[in-house]
């Protein structure tokens, strides 16, 4: 059975846009994974449908209304749905590779795109959702969000990347930046490549690769290097 | 004259994908903004246009190879272009709202989207690119990334989002994660609405959504917190 994606949102003809095309576009022809939509307008009150009202307590914009969001949540995603449940939002917990990598291992996800102004609270704890943010940013609404969030996990099911990735991904979940990369030409503009990535020596070569990863990220991001050994870094 | 993005692009049939629909579809078809492609195979190599060659050192995937990259960034940006350089990577400076702001401000930006496994380093200093991280997770090439951007500079594009929501960001932007939200029905599932939002007392709804906000972010985000004034939370 293939991975499942639903996606809960104002503007369905949003997906699977950019991951129709590429690796992600050519998994999805083949089957292994599946993109849903489900317009939460359908579940809107009255004849003009609506599903928003102004924020209790005032201020700008429009929240989505919790009683709309949980009638599209259970016609999409009945009790027995073994899928997590997403919601995209500022608040939520930052996305890691490590979630992307337990999400791609189940059978798929169901995400709630909200609009940036937010979503009623009551809905998060009646339908168990799971608040996630892929950034200290705000976009106009959680549509592209959830694409980052599928992309990444569409690339690690099996044979949409080939067997060869894996281990380069682990090198990343060590919680270090990559090192840098270099192809040919061997001299270009005048600087030539690393004389150690051309040296043939494998072992000088991730010595090398794994002094960068960590001079890089101390460098670049202390802040993922708390609470790492840096005996093991890279490794 | 309008904010122009230029996207620099194996896969240019991805833009502006969702960001033709929506709010940014409509500034878009206004006028506010520009989204031009550049194809970055037409600069490749011999006549299989090659773009890419094997990693320097060995190791897994291909890596795009800086010459061709430095011509499609010399064609579709000429030197005395004011628009800062970017490329998505996740060795990248992790995006914030504040540079978004940055971005937004000015004339606009280029774009060059990478594939996973990188992009010759050379090319970053030769042509002063800055590198951007949307996250700790790892995508397919960086289109998703460049569309995740865009939609966040454009959204504060002027006349895009109207000005009542400027005031909302700034809120943001103190380094607190919003409060949450609530709207109508009044009781949803036996949950009520927190009493204060709807007593009518507005010095009283200030006084709970910033202890909220600072609540949320001390158990959410307590990262956020460092180098933050308390007193100051939500301001």
């Amino acid at each position: 059975m293939s991975w499942k994606a639903t996606v809960l949102t104002l503007y369905p003809e949003m997906f699977p846009g950019p991951l129709g095309v590429s690796l992600a576009g050519k998994a999805l022809d083949a089957g292994t994974w599946a993109c849903e939509t489900v317009q939460i307008r359908e579940f809107g009150i009255g004849r003009h449908r609506t599903v928003d009202d102004t924020p209790s307590g005032g201020g700008p914009g429009m929240v989505m209304r919790a009683d709309v969001l949980a009638a599209t949540i259970d016609a999409a995603s009945p009790e027995d749905d073994p899928r997590p449940r997403l919601v995209m939002t500022p608040r939520g917990r930052p996305l890691t590779q490590e979630r992307v990598r337990e999400l791609s291992a189940g059978p798929g996800v169901v995400v709630l795109c909200g609009r940036f102004e937010g979503i009623d609270e009551r809905v998060i704890a009646a339908r168990g959702l799971e608040e996630v943010s892929i950034g200290d940013f705000i976009l106009s609404g959680g549509e592209v969000g959830a694409l980052v969030l599928l992309d990444a996990c569409v690339r690690l099911l099996p044979g949409v990347m080939g067997a060869e990735h894996s281990g380069h991904d682990e090198s990343f979940e060590a919680g270090l930046l990559e090192y840098p990369q270099y192809t040919r030409p061997q001299t270009f503009e005048g600087v030539e490549i690393p004389g150690v990535l051309t040296s043939g020596d494998h072992g000088a070569v991730e010595k090398w690769r794994r002094a960068r990863s960590l001079e890089d990220t101390r460098e670049r991001r202390p802040d993922l290097l708390d609470g790492i050994d840096p005996g093991k870094g890279g490794d």
